[in-house]
């Protein structure tokens, strides 16, 4: 038989239009419901479409309108559909069926209980990374691999097709430190500490911190507060060279875009998997360059991580997932069953960071023993030190104010250093009864921070006043509430109020921690 | 703590308009971004919001419109978000964020290997239903689900839990038979003949089918071109009170609605998973009032099922879970090497099914023999007839004429029997080689149909000349494509011609089909 007739392309092509509809990551594409393309090729709503301007194309999912929204001859793209073509207004768009994705048979392969060699997974990873996996895809994907169905190979296969499918940092240094918390604990910001104590101590540690998604702020929202941190890799470069280490923001490199895809379906289902979580760390820090990392696993009954075995198992595989792609990985496992420092919110952590710097008396003793002993690992894994010395080595160069130099030097370098503001609005929330401190809820708090307006209100969030422990009497104030406009501090205060037990108050002393 | 101090709902309400866009399935509600509601809630794109009015809620998911699309105040819903709210133009729409969906933890539990319990599969499916699972949780449930990770009694209670949360018809017959075929081979509408054949042995047969979703025609597709299908319960009845059987368009009639949303997310990861066909058929046979239900497995090598092991675990685990249920069930394995009868696409089919009932001498015989078999099974499973005998009978009835009567009889009923019509447009392919017909692949075939305008063109289609074994001779006719339009022609055409081996000849005898 001969090859086909296929039509001129004209018939299958339609004028681009912005819609100006945010669908968040998914390319959409809007067709008219009389439109010519969509009666000759059979696309109907949710069809996956091959969408083709100038040299790119996507696999976009079509949606259909009836209306009058679209001229004759137009077809509407998403805000996602929009960045991933770049086109101008008006230009042509040929549409055609998809070509069929055969890493999905690697994907059902995965969902019948096979193996997936590094090849494979890098298809799948490729695929991601291209938009051609849709929300179904990418969860079938998540969860054929979640409940410890990918063995160890698997996951040094997939931290590998993680890095391979996304950008690469190069750096002169032979020896780049870097360091990672797992859980997301309130006010654990000491990442801001440890960059000036380990780039006093004369190591590169280039360090890319995230903006919040979920909490009320992330290590890029805190540092934010102090210095810019929107820094292109050029100038992230030149901050290291100068001054030994940077906080900058890493959203823009591009480090592990597939992975940032898949963590956006994990948070949805609320998985955490082991196996991708592994991939998701490693495959960003050595995308990053990095040589040494520590990482801080906090557990405690209201953190990520829940219990000591899981805390073990994870330490175990991430030392050696990181030995299979070349990264010095050391892991400690700390308290999680509370918040870290004070301040809950941008500001107020970069208030309790810069009280810990100048070595003020009322800074917050957790935050600065917690930097001292992470700031340690890493100067002994670097190999600058012997094991044993790195803690008194670490207290020396922040008490000596080597370390607050340091940071003073680093905000320089990123664009110049700057002072956290105060929230205009402020109410305290007291005890209800005496009695000592039993816990703290960490998810809660968060909730009530974020209710509060953190992270968009930088100012925004909660002062801590009290730890496990601490001996209140009916009346003392637990905690405040900074909000930047009164509606926000009404709303968190209605939350906190509406809550049992976010900070349990017993008659009996607190028990001990569990991870003690 | 106190109560939280509640907004007044005005606040969190704007007036719903029909934006008229198709998203298929899934409910999306658009706001503008400077919406209050969005501001203070914190809603972004892809946020999940439960929107209540009058006295229905939904959770939908938000697509943020930067443009003038929408007047402040105003909240727009997507036609699925539409027809699930059932609003009028402008009502008050109340959003607040939807409570947390406690059956996902039974999802999860699932993904991490443990067996669910029908309470806790009736959960998932009540949320399903209710339109509270968007496409991460369904692949996600589905993926967890597949891979032979249901365990017999899990299967029973998905069956169950499916029957639960839809309609259940009810009927005043003690027993009532049911036919059902698991893959779809082109042109296998036996269910045609079987009906008129039981019925006319005094059995009561009230058949619900399908329309096509992904197939050149649903057996309701091939029905319409002889009799109205499209009837409510209230005229089922009627007409299976007065004439003993039916076969209507059962889409009307919600009797698995879980069901008819997971299979929509199955098709697109291409899995056939065997644990959710057999709660897919059982459900919705236990649903429509069936005591005795006769499965047709074709398996072949381009069919739905490829392999005899897997065919006969099928049948086994459908007959044991169907008596778990209450359902009497046998199956047959047939042969799916090739398509059944002529035509394959609406009209093309019931000008087969009428040639075999009115007994004309050129009628299919595959078609013929296929309809006795299992129109025999149906007669000897429900008890009136010995095993061994029921063949016979069913022959006896379509050779006498009482079939064909009872088919026109049951037409009248149902509207008014009518003729199927011829395609305006045709084309001969013919064979390029001299040999025999070594194979014919199914799924091409259909795609080839599909393109000629099946089954939305109703008498578009093909009509196939051949089958294996045949000798053919360069220049004879292998099949004849119709078409309602030449476009549609032409495109089917340069397909098919595109393709090789759709009909494959080879010098050589055909060689046993894989199922015999």
């Amino acid at each position: 038989m001969n090859a086909p007739d296929t039509d001129p392309p004209e018939q299958h092509s339609l004028r681009v239009r912005r819609l100006g509809i945010d669908t968040y990551r998914e390319p959409i594409i809007y067709m008219r419901e009389d439109c010519h393309i969509c009666r000759s090729e059979g696309f109907e709503a949710r069809s996956r479409i091959k969408v083709t301007v100038g040299g790119r194309s996507i696999v976009a999912t079509l949606n259909i309108l009836r209306d009058s929204l679209l001229d004759p001859g137009d077809l509407g793209l998403s805000d996602a559909a929009w960045r991933l073509l770049q086109p101008r207004e008006y230009d042509l768009a040929f549409l055609s069926h998809p070509e069929p994705l055969s890493s999905l048979s690697y994907v059902r392969a995965k969902i019948y209980g096979h193996s997936l060699s590094e090849s494979q997974l890098n298809s799948i990873m490729q695929d991601i990374v291209a938009g051609r996996y849709d929300d179904v895809h990418l969860s079938a994907f998540i969860t054929a691999c979640a409940g410890s169905r990918l063995n160890i190979d698997e996951v040094v296969a997939l931290t590998r097709s993680m890095i391979n499918t996304g950008s690469r940092l190069k750096w002169q240094q032979p020896v780049l430190v870097d360091k990672h918390c797992v859980g997301g604990l309130p006010g654990n910001r000491t990442t801001l500490i440890i960059v000036p104590i380990v780039a006093a101590a004369g190591l590169a540690m280039p360090k890319t911190s995230s903006r919040s998604i979920t909490s009320p702020a992330g290590t890029a929202d805190t540092m934010e507060q102090l210095a810019p941190v929107d820094l292109d890799l050029d100038q992230m470069q030149e901050v290291v060279n100068r001054e030994g280490g940077c906080i900058v923001w890493g959203g823009a490199v591009h480090l592990s875009p597939a992975d940032d895809i898949l963590i956006a379906v994990e948070r949805e289902l609320d998985i955490d998997s082991e196996e991708q979580l592994i991939a998701s760390v490693l495959s960003k820090k050595a995308a990053a360059g990095s040589t040494h990392v520590i990482i801080d696993i906090p557990v405690g009954s209201t953190a990520k991580i829940r219990s000591m075995n899981t805390a073990r198992s994870l330490a175990d595989t991430l030392v050696q997932v990181g030995g299979e792609i070349g990264l010095n990985v050391r892991a400690r496992i700390t308290d999680g069953e509370q918040p870290v420092g004070r301040g809950i919110g941008p500001a107020l952590e970069a208030r309790d960071v810069l009280a810990v710097l100048r070595g003020e008396a009322e800074a917050p003793q957790d935050l600065r023993e917690r930097a001292l002993e992470l700031a340690g690992d890493v100067l002994e894994l670097s190999g600058s030190l012997a094991d044993g010395e790195g803690y008194e080595r670490a207290r020396a160069l922040l008490d000596d104010g080597s370390a607050w130099h340091k940071f003073q030097a680093i905000c320089a370098a990123q664009g110049g250093m700057r002072q956290p503001g105060v929230a205009a609005h402020r109410i305290d929330v007291e005890a209800e009864v005496d009695g000592v401190v039993a816990s703290i809820d960490n998810r809660r708090l968060a909730t009530i921070a974020k209710l509060a307006g953190a992270p968009q209100a930088p100012t925004a969030g909660i002062d801590l006043k009290v730890r496990r422990g601490t001996r209140v009497n009916a009346g003392d104030i637990l905690f405040t509430l900074h909000a930047e406009a009164p509606g926000e501090l009404d709303y968190a205060l209605g939350y906190a109020r509406s809550q049992k037990g976010v900070i349990a108050i017993s008659p009996e002393p607190a028990s001990q921690p569990a991870w003690g």
